[in-house]
């Protein structure tokens, strides 16, 4: 018999089932295998049963049922997991074949992976993939990246599967899926989307901190306001599911939110987006505090000795109450602006430093639907961009200077508030802080300047003198006639 | 004639020159060397005239040079021009002969390079060197680390050459230079201090822009303001040279500081620190807020660009312009508490992470005098390591709560005033809200798990459960019986 399957699927788990499950739904034939061969007849006599999936107990057996050319996706954990089926997998494949990479690799891998595998003579994609299982079931956002030439055989698949958003240009609905660019732009993408992530959630929850301490509200209170978020500017699946999960419910009847211990895990991409911002000297402020507030909740037991040692006072916010609610909500969307202003300006960084031609519009439209941060707002980012495709930064767009502007006012009031009262908003506050910097004709480094070509002679350039000039003062008057050109202080 | 030198220095730019002039005054013969050979002679014919130090012109004639074991100190731009002359000296040397780098270099690469060299059967000791030309010429706090065998032998050159200070316990006089530990820990101690020193002059920065914008005072009534400060707990190398930079003029007799560029440049150790943060998961929130600032600064276009598109307000502060002034300066001290405090964090966790038996107190009385940040804070630091060696943390410290306490109202008045007239102060707002967050014993992060949960089936902790049980909820009522475990959303 003729091989008849479209595509293989390795790793089981919630991801690889899902994506397998949503491909079938799509008319496509899928090969599954995972590394614990039990696992694939669980899978065939349980989820899949009824389905045109098939399964294999080894590489070989799966390769064996695969059409050509072969497409051959990895769902496993990133890592040297990647790296172990890929040397499995090369024996096995014959030029043109490809390998696809769809769990949250390192952009870097994925570089040197694309690279690795070209050499012998296969075709390579590295893919974000968005949506959690709910996602990956029912379409998620795809985001590939690596070899160009095997696009053209996975887009069919890839488009099918993900998720549809209406494009604001057109008004047609279009797949959250496009080719983003060569060797890591794909997971470099993905890792940017989850950087985003953890700062919409960080914001959430500043937002959560607000209306509970800082407003006394019960969860059930809370629930109605996220529910009115939801159906404005803000509207977006992380406001959803936050709507309801304070309506959520434990067995006993009471708040299940109330029950869950407060420390945050992180699996890693949000450190990662963090890191690329220091390499490439990006600000992303924001994202860099909601990867050190999920680090600061696991500290519990030690802020559970801080409360004994610095015991907070009466966090009540003074006023009217539906006025604070309506001036956290503006908090929110402004920082949230500012955090996507930010996340814009790594990846611009980022193509620069690698010389991606990225479509800023295209990448809004693939977050649009499907994945975690997926909202309205991602569609107001692509008509930025579709008026003005060039566009420097997300702030000098007028959309959003009029969004800016029309909640400033209410900003500083919950920022302010909230110093006051005790109530940390890290993400908040620092949003703010990168506003007024980013706005500021002149910031302090001057001082920092004269600090540095005092103590280390690093020299410093001239407000009245043309730029790329250099200047040392001997402050002292004691020191040498040698700068510290070669040393790093 | 026997060999007369006690050291070798290589690299003669403004660092090494001075170290090896530092060295001639305690009674050490050195000998010099520079790739470019006419450097050499010029040292020898200008600043080292009359002086008993030796040249040489290629590193076979230096080595010639040398007492057993041989001492050979690297003063060369980290990266690649370390390696380059530990393989040029290698073959020169002898098994006990000792390689030191004291250059700024990365401790990873200090910790490869100690294996490296100690596999040949020679030495190695990594450096950090604080203090820049000024330190380093008379007095520099110097931090090795590396193969311990090595210290018994620079320890006589190394203390004598290194700074002073009062140890707090003995009222001694002792060397700001202790062993450090093993393979990269000199290096990742001054690693943490330069990010450390990053963050005070950012403090400094902010606070001169609040005295500046929000108070409009001129130059030479700051310079009266920083002269004060440096009289009391914030007494300091970078207030003092802050008060004297304040107080210079051009040649023309205005004020110098105003005639400076406002874009910081920076030389990759803030970065380090970090990305060694992101790695070891400690929120050192404000050193990358300073990080991050001198990315904004940077941006200069851009800031003119938007302060026309996002036009500033009035900025000064309304009331007493005297007690805003020492609500500026506590504002200072306590976000100067909170990054030291994060600072020891990170080389709690580092010491952890590596194995390193790291001395806290000898630490903080390493960097009381010679280096950048030397302060009669680090005294205080010392005390309480002093009075409780395993101390967790330095807020749980009494003197430096009754100081964080002492300013904290003034703290969150200056921060949310800053808030309020659209000064960015990311780092006292960042520290405040680290503060805030560290003694807080219920975070909103319950919320963060119940999302992650929501969408990735990531599970969460009880309140009501002991540590470590885990939970998922089926949040839609439609989600499979497959948990997220292998695969990282």
């Amino acid at each position: 018999m003729d091989p008849q399957a479209d595509i293989a699927v390795i790793g089981l788990a919630v991801m690889g089932q899902n994506l397998i499950l949503n491909m079938n739904d799509h008319g496509y034939t899928v090969v599954a295998y995972n590394r614990t061969t039990s696992k694939v007849d669980e899978f065939l006599a349980v989820e899949a049963k009824g389905t045109r999936i098939l399964g294999a107990h080894s590489l070989a057996e799966m390769v064996a049922q695969l059409k050509k050319p072969r497409r051959v996706m990895l769902m496993v954990k990133a890592g040297s997991a990647v790296d172990d089926f890929i040397e499995q997998l090369l024996p096995l494949l014959e030029p043109g074949d490809i390998v696809i990479d769809g769990g949250n690799s390192l952009f870097q891998d994925t570089i040197r992976r694309t690279k690795y595998v070209e050499s012998k003579g296969l075709l390579y994609i590295g893919t974000g993939v968005s949506g959690g299982e709910e996602g990956a079931r029912h379409g998620p956002s795809i985001m590939p990246g690596g070899s160009p030439a095997a696009w053209p055989h996975v887009q069919p698949i890839f488009q099918a599967i993900a998720a549809k958003a209406t494009d604001p240009a057109t008004g047609a609905q279009e797949p959250c899926c496009d080719w983003v660019g060569e060797g890591g732009a794909g997971h470099y993408v993905k890792m940017t989307h989850n950087g985003i992530e953890y700062g919409d959630m960080q914001l959430i929850c500043e937002a959560y901190h607000l209306l509970k301490d800082g407003l006394g509200m019960s969860p059930d209170e809370m629930h109605t306001v996220f529910k009115t978020w939801n159906e404005g500017e803000l509207q977006s699946y992380l406001i959803e599911i936050t709507r309801d999960i304070l309506a959520k419910k434990d067995d006993d009847g009471s708040p299940l939110v109330d029950k869950i211990l407060d420390t945050a895990g992180q699996k890693g991409t949000g450190k990662w987006t963090v890191i690329s911002s220091q390499d490439l000297g990006i600000p992303i402020t924001l994202i860099a505090e909601a990867v050190y507030s999920r680090c600061v909740s696991a500290l519990k037991d030690t802020r559970v000795q801080a409360a004994k040692a610095y015991k907070p006072g009466n966090t009540r916010l003074a006023g009217d109450r539906d006025a604070w609610i309506e001036d956290i909500r503006k908090a929110l969307y402004a920082s949230k602006i500012i955090s996507y202003a930010q996340g814009y300006m790594l990846m611009r960084a980022a193509a620069q430093e690698h010389k991606w031609n990225l479509n800023y519009g295209g990448i809004a439209l693939m977050w649009r639907g499907g994945c975690i941060i997926r909202s309205r707002f991602l569609g107001d980012i692509k008509a930025a961009f579709e008026k003005k495709p060039k566009l420097e930064n997300l702030l000098f767009d007028p959309f959003f200077k009029k969004a800016i502007k029309g909640c400033v006012r209410s900003w500083r009031k919950v920022v302010s508030g909230a110093v006051k009262k005790g109530i940390p908003v890290p993400a908040f506050s620092t949003a703010l802080a990168f506003f007024d910097g980013f706005r500021c004709e002149r910031l302090p480094a001057n001082l920092l300047q004269a600090q540095r070509d005092y103590f280390g002679a690093h020299t410093y350039e001239r407000v009245d003198q043309p730029r790329g000039q250099f200047f040392h003062t001997n402050w002292t008057g004691t020191g040498g006639r040698v700068a510290s050109g070669t040393y790093t202080v």
